[in-house]
């Protein structure tokens, strides 16, 4: 195998997005497109990566890091001119260079390693990436002569009649022969309407001096879809999304709607785990085997052990362990350890806290900045109060502890092993184990005061 | 341009609709079928608006009010005796007529706009908008003359195996000659199996008295659907719904599921905006830009500033800030105003109150009737007390108040600036600006005291 | 008529699921797909149906119980194989005998059946179910002679470059005549690649013999789709859910979006109630008229009345009455009964409850092991407190009474009619009927008290 490079074409603005935010940089399945192109391309045994940046080149740059070195384009001048900012980084270099848009987030390792061998075994100075398709109007067709090599691509605007019955299209990547890449882009002229530098220029240079510029035809059309727009971009979205769900159903997950489950390009998930529709999976969340997930939960950065239930919940930076039920309605928030055998019930905040085994918090609590330790049961609306309108402070409730319901919890406190809270206190002090803590006015009932307090109001 | 008057058909029952809602009142996205109608042909530059108004009559004209006037058809006896219902407003009048169904949700003012205007320049009677479809079964099938004229509509049961080989088809929306109309109305006769005056037949009386006849084909042919069940129903909540979303796709938002994205056609949304799945926005609600909305958040008649983040929450007839987080699982009811940079978390109820800049109500919480300041901290399920079970009454918290857990304010009542009220307490009176404001048993703890508790049960 | 018999298959082990259930035992629409072939097989007016199980063979036997005899296949020797170890129960029979698939859970009995009825007219001693399709690489083809019958059933790699043009294909079902069946099976060699014993070659043998072998060509191919892993299992279980959802938009019942409604195959639901998106509706479900359901509520095992709203909230194993409004974000549990006119807020949580007519819990409730009158108000944040850590306690609330928000109703209580209980009260003792009962602290309101406090903190 020759030495092999790619550049990545990053620098283009992308208008029609209507968006702040740089085009390579938007997201598909939760991570920005031009990521998706690196790691994909990164796959290949390359020698360097040179991605091309301009718009939005720090935000760019601070995406890839090390994954990859960058030459700046300027000024926007065309796909030849972008690519021709890699001289200094490639100029020297001898060997296989793909050249690939950072907007076509769908590509993956194996066209392109199949591009790249097609390349190398044809002895072509140039290898377009083709594709056959019913309805190529728009596109650039490829007219092949009778060896089969690359005779000229035409554009659809400047094609006749007959080249525009070709159905087989420019999908806008390329592999070079590096020398002849770089040697060949100084000769394209930017001598036509828009004034630009195109990249395709290069093919007819090539071929007026006699090259071989091959075509690899895929059949995986929809992995060259160049993001342009919003719309383009959801139809990404759905692609990716599909690719990723059927990689989990192989693996014995059960989709309830796999088009109505979103899962990140980076979630792990073990086999005989069922999801339910609604469900966002976001970032490196790892879900464990015979789990129930949704509906309409939303996982994120989390990691789930076995035998897990998380219905209509929102978890966040957070672990999970086995055989727990959480929800509906529960929200774990960043920075929770919760145990094995836990129930966190509907309207249950936990926020910043361990939660230990066998605990349970069924209903209308919140738990934050708290170290609960196992079998601890929390009474419904019980509330650690961490929170002085100036600082944090902690929780600490030892093994076993029952909290009433209703109570506050007014951190820094400890509630001691097996002590228990009487419902409707509020604990400023120390709990000792096994001790009852009481802080409630006694009840006093007023005979036939409701009568008189209505008549008094009216 | 020529005088133009539109006839809308809404009285027919829609029986397969199994509904006692009338068919022209069903709403896609949010809004009648009839409204859309009615909304796209005022576009038109129209004289008169007229519908033909029967089952439900009251029910439309109280939907429609002002936009049209109506004729009504008190017996169903066929589309020809439906439109000749329109002779008091309209038989007077000379110019061209567009006749079209209630029921048709999807048709847009650019296609009845080109109807028309081939109508007038190829100085037609009538006019006849088709359509080329791939199978035309069940449709009426337009059988064209050599010089390109309709020579006649025919029904497909009626058809020869030639003319059902047809793929032109007959849309059921037509213009005429406003008086040739009226003119021939009167000669359609009811001597069918069903007993029944059709409106094509007036096609046919003006084809005999050799009256041109035209036809229009549009390309957008799922315009024209036709609702009668509630399968098409479906069908034409799809289409509109995917048409919206694309309008603010291209405008520079991006939906994560376009699919399952339900917005209404008055909603307006700014760029770069992210709608995540799930997520019901209905009727006029406006949403600014940089927003992150969903997934499974509802939004109704409301205004949210830019910036701002609503997840899995509901939100209805309220005004939200700038740069405001709010949910998951939160609620904003009615008649609520929630300032900039505020913060609504997990479990919060909002009802027509004023929630000043800056202010937060993290968890559990409800605030019913109140006015609260800047910069106030409403603790965990701190609740404000707006009913006695007769009235309701309001609560004021004063800028930069700090309201502790699961306390109650009991309305009437007012917290004063800085005022800070302890965790717990039962708040009846105003509390001064200040001040410290307590009410709550001190904590009593009895040592050793839960073996004994226990042991008594048991 | 003459006497018919059912065999059906259902001992594979399923490997491609990658599963520890069972394959014939994934649910889809919440039904095993065992149970939707038997079911539908049992319309058909059968005399015996036998379920031949292997893997699981306890598991799939529970589900069916007595809606099945059982032949157990011990070991997994090919479709032959399986269908002869039904012998035993059926070897002595007359009449016809249907064998099917248990992993085709789309079937419907009107297949089977005009399946049956042509294989009776046709007098034939075999009759394959086939289907015409557009892309048939895979399947088996069948090859039939110049009386339509079927020559031979040619697997797609046996296939002659002819044979593969063929586009009509075996689905798989059968029916046979049980005599020529069982007699046949015993002359079925396992001399192939595999070493099994397969059912078609009963064909082979039916056709030597020259009886005649008949096909059935049904135009619902999707029907025949079996189900070999999760990917034909999301498969199945869309195209389910389309037939459910199109039965009740039949009926009246409008779904907002029929692609993200997802109805049990046992559901019933009343005329003009609308479902919105993201509701999921789980198994003997019974939704009455007029009602709201969604968007991403949950229904199990209940019963709705009629005119009643339930918004993004989740109701198991409950009653519910009529015009009653939940939600959104309420969790109805198992054994509720509710009332009409019922109001159910935000973050409201019943177990276990009667709820009567009237009343109201509005927000951030807990309602456990309760009997709650007519017209009783539940204020927000009341909670029953029904477990003490060791066992459960019941709460008995009377007509018309009023309970204070944050107020703890510690169970065993009752609270007498038209009682009144202040906010911030914990009840431990019976509340007389009309009583004012009141357990708080009195207000103490503490000057200037906040600078103090900071200054000290800090």
């Amino acid at each position: 195998m020759s030495n092999r490079f790619a550049i990545i074409l990053a620098a283009g603005q992308g208008t029609r997005m209507k968006s702040k935010l740089y085009k390579v940089l938007h997201p598909v399945c939760g991570k920005p497109m031009v990521q998706h192109v690196v790691e994909q391309v990164s796959q290949l045994g390359l020698q360097e990566i040179v991605t091309i940046v301009g718009h939005g080149a720090e935000l760019v740059k601070e995406q890839l890091g090390e994954q990859s070195k960058f030459a700046l384009q300027a000024e926007q001048l065309g796909t030849a001119h972008a690519v021709s900012q890699a001289i200094s980084l490639l100029g020297q270099e001898t060997g296989t260079t793909l050249v690939i848009c950072g907007d076509t987030p769908l590509i993956t390792a194996e066209t392109m390693e199949a591009l790249l061998q097609h390349h190398e075994e044809m002895g072509a100075k140039a290898t377009v990436l083709t594709a056959y398709i019913e309805d190529p109007t728009g596109y650039g067709r490829i007219v092949r002569n009778d060896k089969g090599y690359v005779e000229k691509i035409v554009e659809h605007k400047d094609a006749s009649d007959d080249e525009r019955k070709l159905r087989e299209i420019n999908t806008g990547t390329y592999c070079f022969d590096n020398q002849a890449l770089f040697e060949s882009l100084k000769k394209v002229s930017n001598e036509n309407v828009q004034g630009e530098y195109y990249l395709p220029d290069v093919i007819e240079i090539l071929k007026k001096e006699g090259s071989i510029v091959s075509a690899y035809q895929t059949d995986r059309f929809e992995e060259t879809l160049g993001v342009n727009d919003r719309i383009a971009l959801s139809q990404a979205e759905d692609i990716m999304k599909k690719r990723i769900n059927q990689k989990h159903m192989m693996n014995g997950v059960t989709l309830i709607d796999p088009n109505n489950t979103y899962i990140s390009a980076d979630a792990v998930i073990g086999s005989d785990t069922i999801i339910y529709p609604g469900t966002v999976i976001e970032r490196e969340t790892t879900i464990g085997s015979d789990c129930v997930i949704g509906p309409h939960t939303t996982l994120k950065d989390s990691e789930v052990g076995n035998g897990t239930a998380i219905r209509q919940s929102t978890v966040h930076d957070s672990r999970i362990g086995n055989d727990v039920a959480i929800g509906p309605f529960a929200h774990i928030r960043p920075d929770s350890v919760i145990g094995n055998d836990v129930r966190v019930g509907n309207f249950v905040e936990i926020k910043k806290s361990i939660f230990g085994d066998g605990s349970k918090a069924s209903h209308l609590s919140y738990i934050g900045d708290a170290e609960v330790g196992t079998d601890v049961n929390l009474g419904c609306g019980s509330i650690t109060v961490n929170y002085d309108g100036e600082n944090k402070f902690k929780t600490v409730i030892g093994d076993g502890a029952f909290i009433g319901c209703n109570s506050n919890l007014v951190a820094p406190v400890t509630v001691g092993e097996g002590a228990y809270v009487a419902a409707g206190s509020t604990i400023t002090d120390h709990v000792p184990a096994k001790a009852l803590s009481i802080a409630r006015a006694r009840q006093v009932n007023k005979q036939d005061y409701v009568e008189k307090m209505l008549q008094k109001k009216n």
